[in-house]
C-alpha cells in the first residue's frame, strides 16, 4: 500500500486509536509506535501502556506534558487575551501543536517515517496535527485513517474489533453520546443533540462545572499574581503553571464558571456547534485583561486588541508552528514585561468579577485622573488645542460642504 | 470677552449646567438657548423648563430622543459587536454624537453662533461634543466653561450660586459621591473611592441592577428576534428600539446582569476607573453574536472582529461623525441583511446564557456538520489536499532548514 | 466516468483548449459548450468560432466583455489602489471572476451542469475560476483536465491531436517560450528562463511596451479626469472605461511604462516568478493616488491603505465573489464620491510623474498650509495642547521608570 | 517668564536658530546649550561652533551621527518596506527621534531642564521632537519659539538681528525660496510655488538628483547584498550603513532616481505639498522587497504589508519612542534573520529595475514552480481538495439562496 516502515500514532488508549493501531499494522504492514500524553485531561494515561502492549507495540511513549502545555502554549496564548469568534478559548486548538511536536520528536528518535492520528476528515484537528507535523519535519508521511478506511460506522468498527481481537471495554454506566476532548484548559462536547443549534444542552452533559444554579451561595475571592504577563501565584502562594490551571479549574468549576455554548466556523468550511467548559481559562482571561488595564500603555493595548482576532485565527487553524505566529508572538511578548501585579477576583455562580487590581508597574495615576484638585498635574487648557487640531481635517471638509450625516 | 451672540447649552437642569447658563450670560454677555434631551436616563426632563425659565432663558428645547438614540446610534454600533478595551459597551460615548447633532441643529435653527457644554477638561466627553460640533458646523464656536473658569471647587460654585440667586436644591437623602451619566444604554460611575483601582465598589453605588446575589433564584428565558442585525422583537412581540432597550434594562437588571468595573484608557491620555451598568446592552451583545454565529459567513465575521476594536476606538474617541466611521459602518452594514432570526437566552444571577439560535438564513448545515453519515455532503478526502497545499510553504521552509521551534 | 451531460468550457481557440474540448467529448461523453471572451487581450476572438465548429461544438458563445471588465472589475479594484505584494497589479486575477460569472451564466442559459477550464493544477487560476463558479452556482461540477489527464507533455498532447484530427497551426516565426495571459489590464509571462530569479528577462520577451531605452526622448503630458474615483476622461475628452484602458496602454507602453518583474507567492503555496506589462494600470494607480491625495480625508485614506493588502489578497486568491470582498468594497466605495478632479501626469522613459492635481472637492487649503501669514486660519498655540495630551501616556510611563530606548 | 535655567537647543548654525538662541537668552534669561548634528545633510557642521561662540554659548555639542542614523533608524524602518501614504519615504520623520534622543542625552549630561527647537507650530516636526523628548525625559520643559514669539515675518526677524547684533550672512547667489530639510535619507522642499498642487516643480529646485532627461544614456547595474534584512555591501564590497547611503545617493541621484512630489496629510490636521529627493532610499526599498520576495514566507510577508501603513503612520506622527512602535518593530525584526542574499538592480533615467535576486535562504523552489515535469514535487490533485474546502462556505451560502453578484 505504501513504503511506510514505522509510524508514530497519537494514541489515547481508547477504542478508536486501538483499532487504528491494529489497522496500521495490517493495512500498512508497518511498525507502530504509540504516543500517549497527559495534558491534564483528567484520566490516567498509564493504562495505555498495557493496551498498547496487547496490540504488540514495542515502542511506547507516555509523557506527562502538563507543565510544558501550560507554560509554553496556554500562557503565551493568554498573553494576547485570545478568544476565537468572541467566545471560544481555543482549548483544543492550543493542545494540538504540542502533540504534533512530540509526535515528530518521537519520530526522529525512533526513526519513524510517518505519523498517524485519529482525527476525522471533517474537523480542525487533522489540520492542526498535520500542519504542525509538516512544519517540523517536512518529509514526514501522514496517515489519517478516518479519511481512508471504510470503518465509518459503529458496526463496522465493532466487527473489525471482533475480527482482530481488540478488547472492547464496556464502561459502567451510560456512554457519553458526545464527541469529547479534554486537557488542562478545557473539555469539549460536540455531536448528538448539539447538532441542532436551537437545542439547549442537557445539564448532565457538563462534567467539569456545576451549573450556576448549583454553585455555592457564598462567593469565593482569590488574588492572582501576574509576572511578565503570566499568572504565577494564587493568594500569594507561588505555583507552577499546571498547578495554577488545575486549582483554578477546580475552584472556578465549583462556582459554575467557564461554560461556553457556541456555533463556530471551522477552517475546513462548515459551521459546527460546540460546548466547552474552561473554568481556569475564563478566570485567567478576565484577570489578565485587568492587570493589563493598569500596566499596559493604551496604544499597545489597542494594537494587541486589533491583532488578537488574527492571532486567534492562526491558532484555531493550526498555524502555531509558523512564521506569522512567531511574528505576532514577538509583538505580544514585547509588551508583557510590565504586566506585573495582583488582581482580586470574585467567583460567584458563573460570574468572574474583577474587584481590584494593583501593581508596582501601574500607569494609573490618581493625581491626574482625580475629579478633585490635581495640583497642576494636568492642564485642562491643553484639551482645547488637542481638540482643535484633531478637528481640523473634519472642519476643513465640512467647510467644503461635505456632510457627515450620511 | 468675545463676539459670541447666542450660545446653545447642553442643559441637564442640574446645578452645574444652571451655573454655566448664568455664567455664559454674565461672562460672555450673550443669549443662552438651552437644550435638554431625554435619552432614557430615567429622569424627567420637563422640570428643566422651569429652571431654564428661572434663569431667564427664552429659547428652551426639550426633546425626547430615545427612539432616535436607540435606532440610529446604539443599534448600528451593536451591529459591530462593539466593545472598547474588551469590556466597555460605550454607553456614554455613543450618546454624545446625537447630542452634538442636536446642539448644532438648534444652533442653526436659532441662529446661534456657539455651543457650550458642561464636560470637564480631563474627560472624553468634551472631545466627543466638540469633534461632533466642528464636523457638523465647522465655523461654530465652542465654550467649555470647565476649561476656562475658576469655579473649580464646591465652595466657589456655591458662592457663585449665592451671588447669582441660583437655587440649590437639597435633595432628600445622601447625594451620590460619584460622577454619573445615564441613558438608555447605561449608567456610569466615576470618582470617589473608585479612584483607587484596588477598591471594590460598594453595593449601594449600583442603581440599575441588583447584585447577582440578590437576583431571583429562578432564571428567566426570553427569545429575541433580529432583523437585518437589529433586535425587533422580544418573545415574538414586535417592539420599538427604545422599548426593547427599556424592557431589557428592566429585566436583565433585575437578574443582576450588566455590571462592568474597569480601568480604561481615555483619549486625552490618562487611565481612569469606571463602573457601568449596561443590562440591555449586555444581553443584546451576546444575542447578536449568537444570531451572527449561524447566519454570517466566516470570513465576514472574522473581518468584522478585526475591524471592531478600531471602530470601538473611533466611537470612544468621538469620531462618530467622520469619514472613517462611515467607511467602517458601510462595511459592517453590508453584512447585516442576512442577520435574521431568533436567539433564546437565559438570564440568571448575572449570567446571560445563549441556549438556542435559529434562522431561515442559517448557514449551519446539519448534514455537513454531523458526526453521523452525511450521505456524501462532504468528501473527507478533500481535506488531504487542503492540508497539503496549506502546508506547502511551511514544508518548503523546513526543507531549507528553517525551524519554527522558536 | 461521471454523470455530466453538458459542460461549458472556457475556450481560447488555442491548441490546449481545443484538445480539452475533444477530451471532454470523448472522456466524459458529454456535450461541450464553448465560451470565448474578448477581454482586450489584443487577439481576434471570432476565429474561435470556426475552430469550435470544427470540433463539432453546437453552442458557441463569443462575447465582447471589455467594457464590463474595465468598468465593473478593473475600476472598482483600482479605487482601492490595489497592489499585491507591493508590486503586482493583479491583471490576471481580476479577469477570472468575470470569466467565472459568464461561464455560470452560460451554464444556466444552456442547462449545462458543469464547467471546465484549461488552468493547471499548480497555479492560482484554477482556484479563481472554481471559487467563482462554486460561489455563483453551488451545485456546478468542475472539470480541470490538467489535474486529471495524462497529456502532461508536449509529445502526448501532439499525439492526442494527431489521433483526434485536431489541427495544429504552425504559426509563423518562433513560438514564445513563455506561458502568457493578456487582457485590457496586462500581459503576463511565466516559465522558461524566468524560472531562475537571477536571470534578467530578455528584451524580446516584452510585447506591449518598449524598453525605457527605446522610449521617445520627448516626454508626453496628459491630464486624467476622475469622477467618483474612476477615470472618465483623457485630456478633457470623455471616454468609456475600456477605451481609457486601451489608449493608456498604447501611450504608456510607448513610453516604456508598466513593466514589472517579481517573485510572487501563490495561493497554492509556492513562489513563482512572473513578468508583467501593465501600462495603463501603472498610470492609473499613480494618478488615482494623486487625486485622492487632495480629496480624501486623512483617516479614510489611511484606513484604505491598511485594508488594501487584504483586499489585494482576496482578489489574488480568487475571492472576488465573496462576502468579505463585498464588505471591503462597500468601505472603499463609501469614500469615493468625493474623489473627483484632474491629475496631470508626465510620461517619460518608464517614469510616471505626477506634476499637478486639482479638484473642486479639494481639501488642500492653501490658507492653512502656507508658510506665509495665514490670517488666523490656524492657531499655532493649539499645537502645544495637542502635543501635551498626546504625550501624556508616554510621560506617565516614563515617570514610572519605563524606557523606550529598547 | 519661567523658571527655566538651562536649555538645549537644536542648533543648525543658520539664521533662524541663531535668533532663537539669542531670544532664549534674553526672553527666558537662561543658559543655552547648542547641539548640532551631522546627519548627512551635506553641509559642514563645524562652522556652527564659531557661530554659537559668537552668541556667547559655552556648551557646544557637535556630533557626527551619520552611522547611528543609518544603522539604528533608517535601516530598521526599511525592514518594514515603510512608505507613508503610498509615496513618502519618511526622510524627515525618521531623523527627528534621533535628534530628540540626543537633545535629552545632552540635557541630562549638562543638567539642562529644557529643550528648544526651531520647528513651526504648523508642522509635524514640533510633534516629533516633543513627543520624543517627553517620552525620554518626562519632566523636561519644551520651548518652541515659533509658537510663542512675534518674530513671524522676515522683517521682524531682520529687525531683531539688527537689534541684537546677529550676523546675517548674505549667501552668494539666489536664496532658495523653499523650506528645506536634509539628511542621509533625503532632502525635502516645501512652500513657495509648491503651495499650489497644480504647479509642477521647477527643475532648478532639485538639488540632489538630475532629471531623468539629464541622466546618462547608459544604465548602471549594481548588486546589493542584504544580511538580516539590512544592506551590507555594494557589488560585493562590505560598507558601513552611512557609506551605503552616501554612495547610493550619489549613484542613484546621478541616474535621476528618487524624486517624489506629493500632497500629504500632516498629523496636525492639514494637507501639505512636499517634494523629496530620496535616491538611496528608493533603491533600497525596491531591493529590500526583492530580497524578501525569495526569502520571506508568504504569510509573514502579507502580515508585514498589512502592518506597514500603521508603522509608517507611527513614525510620521512622531511615535518612534513608544511602546507601539517597539511592538511592531519586534514583529518586523522577527522575520528578518532569513532576509539574506543579493539583489541586482539596474538604474536608468529615474527607473530602479530589479533584474535578479538570489539567496542561500531562498524559498523559491524551481522544482515545484516549474511548468515542466516536476518529478512529483507537487501533486496537482491536491488542488481539487484545497479548492473544494475553501469553497465550502461559499457554496453553503449560495445553496441558501445568497447571491454574491451584489
Amino acid at each position: 500500500m505504501s513504503d511506510i516502515k514505522k509510524v508514530v500514532l497519537a494514541y489515547s488508549g481508547g477504542l478508536d486509536t486501538s483499532v487504528i493501531a491494529k489497522w496500521l499494522q495490517t493495512e500498512y504492514n508497518c511498525e507502530v509506535v504509540t504516543f500517549t500524553a497527559d495534558l491534564g485531561q483528567g484520566e490516567e494515561v498509564e493504562p495505555a501502556r498495557a493496551k498498547a502492549e496487547a496490540l504488540g507495540i514495542k515502542e511506547i511513549f507516555i509523557d506527562d506534558l502538563r507543565e510544558e502545555f501550560a507554560r509554553d502554549f496556554v500562557f503565551p496564548m493568554f498573553r494576547a487575551n485570545t478568544i476565537y469568534e468572541g467566545e471560544y478559548l481555543l482549548g483544543t486548538s492550543i493542545a494540538r501543536p504540542l502533540i504534533a511536536k512530540r509526535l515528530i520528536e518521537i519520530a526522529n528518535e525512533t526513526g519513524a517515517d510517518a505519523i498517524a492520528h485519529g482525527a476525522t476528515g471533517k474537523g480542525n484537528d487533522q489540520v492542526r496535527f498535520e500542519l504542525g507535523a509538516y512544519a517540523l519535519k517536512p518529509g514526514v508521511k501522514v496517515i489519517a485513517p478516518w479519511r481512508e478506511w471504510d470503518l465509518t460506522s459503529r458496526e463496522t468498527l465493532m466487527a473489525y474489533c471482533a475480527e482482530h481481537d481488540i478488547k472492547v471495554e464496556n464502561k459502567a454506566g451510560k456512554k457519553s453520546p458526545y464527541s469529547m476532548d479534554a486537557n488542562l484548559l478545557h473539555i469539549s462536547y460536540e455531536g448528538d443533540i448539539l447538532e441542532n443549534p436551537w437545542n439547549e444542552p442537557e445539564e448532565d452533559m457538563w462534567l467539569w462545572s456545576v451549573s450556576p444554579e448549583n454553585a455555592p451561595d457564598e462567593a469565593a475571592y482569590i488574588t492572582l499574581t501576574f509576572k511578565n504577563g503570566d499568572p504565577v501565584a494564587i493568594d500569594g502562594v507561588d505555583k507552577s503553571p499546571a498547578t495554577i490551571m488545575e486549582e483554578l479549574n477546580k475552584l472556578a468549576g465549583a462556582h459554575g464558571i467557564g461554560r461556553v455554548d457556541i456555533v463556530e466556523n471551522r477552517y475546513v468550511g462548515m459551521k459546527a456547534r460546540g460546548c466547552y467548559e474552561t473554568p481556569a481559562g475564563t478566570v485567567l482571561l478576565k484577570a489578565h485583561r485587568a492587570i493589563e488595564s493598569i500596566t499596559l500603555d493604551r496604544e499597545a493595548a489597542h494594537l494587541k486588541d486589533e491583532l488578537m482576532p488574527r492571532y486567534a485565527n492562526l491558532i484555531y487553524n493550526g498555524y502555531w508552528w509558523s512564521p506569522e505566529r512567531k511574528m505576532l508572538q514577538a509583538a505580544i511578548d514585547e509588551t508583557q514585561d510590565v504586566v506585573n501585579g495582583d488582581v482580586r477576583v470574585k467567583l460567584y455562580k458563573g460570574n468572574v468579577i474583577v474587584v481590584g487590581r494593583r501593581s508596582d508597574d501601574t500607569l494609573f495615576d490618581e493625581k491626574i485622573a482625580t475629579f478633585e484638585d490635581d495640583a497642576g498635574a494636568y492642564d485642562q487648557k491643553d484639551a482645547a488645542g488637542f481638540i482643535k487640531l484633531n478637528a481640523l481635517r473634519l472642519r476643513t471638509a465640512a467647510k467644503k460642504g461635505r456632510s457627515f450625516l450620511k
